[in-house]
């Protein structure tokens, strides 16, 4: 028995196939779009499919850009010394809004995970140490995952990249800012312990 | 500062105006479009487009349909005596899931809401009181939501049909199956009293 109409029965199949969206989710989602305005719908239906045909990666940093080389790459006001590598573009965003970074980025596209057979070939590594080849470049930050395999990577990294005479730094662990002591998992804890600074 | 390359940025926005969505969610979504195969955007994309362009309103019982009239006014199987008036599509989804009801409804696409400017002009009332012209059908069930708004419109819809000789009935309120009697409003378990019946 279908209970919608066909168009609605695909476009609720459609929206549950995203992360996060549920049948009932994607049913609201459904009929929301069905009451927008005719035009509205025509901006979303367009946007996605934009997104995708004009976004690509950054022949230089593998950042989703619609121009290559990525803005960042080509900024004259970044400081050309320091790669800090991430696991997904999403985490360069994170970044960016600290403020604090001024360098230029390596996007890895995932991270290295034996359970999951990826191995050191199938993110970007190699892109990034043909990158270090020009000798401008004398820190690279690990801003991996602060898990099993974000760990994995950037040692790994670390490894491939201290020979060629490159500081290879890793992002602090330890309390967030604005976290309780009280709900820190023992692992976290032990971390800012073992990084704590004189003040 | 433009963290996102525009069309990203775009994509983001447009989910994010999306019933449920926050700006985590928006992005999350817009990235997970950037990485699905080509063909899987472009069926996503038509989806939200054709759900707009092909569905209508039935002209009989104003349901979200892509053929007028929808196929349960016209399924032969139906019982055309009993109509279910309900505010929203949604609703008839929910009502054909119980598969207890064979006759047709009435989607009246809102309740009455002097809070919101909701007059009884403003939902499908005239339509469905032409419906009932013919006297074939003898009972109208009153399926609004158990609030304020709903309860107002079942009312409103009752004193209207009285006069024309068909009954007007209203769903029962009381605890949910698999409720717990302790955590039932007292509201609901008021009206679950009042609503007793002999076993």
């Amino acid at each position: 028995m279908e209970y919608y109409a066909v168009p609605v029965a695909k476009l609720v199949e459609e929206f549950q196939k995203l992360p996060g969206i549920g049948h009932k989710s994607a049913q609201r989602l459904a009929f929301h779009v069905i009451n927008m305005p005719m035009e509205k719908v025509q901006k979303l239906s367009e946007s996605i499919l934009e997104a995708k045909q004009k976004t690509r990666y950054c022949s230089v940093c593998s950042n989703l850009t619609d121009v290559d080389p990525c803005p960042l790459c080509s900024g004259t006001s970044r400081d050309k010394t320091v790669i800090c590598v991430v696991q997904d573009p999403r985490d360069v965003v994170a970044m960016e809004r600290t403020r604090e970074f001024k360098g230029l980025y390596h996007v890895l596209h995932g991270a290295i995970s034996p359970m999951q057979g990826i191995g050191p070939e199938e993110i970007r590594i190699k892109e990034l140490i043909a990158r270090l080849g020009s000798g401008e470049v004398t820190e690279v930050i690990l801003a991996t995952n602060p898990n099993v395999e974000g760990e994995a990577t950037a040692m790994y990294i670390s490894k491939l990249i201290k020979p060629l005479g490159v500081k290879a730094t890793r992002i602090a662990h330890g309390i967030p800012v604005g976290g309780d002591l009280e709900y820190a998992d023992e692992v976290t804890l032990a971390k800012a312990l073992e990084g704590r600074r004189e003040i």
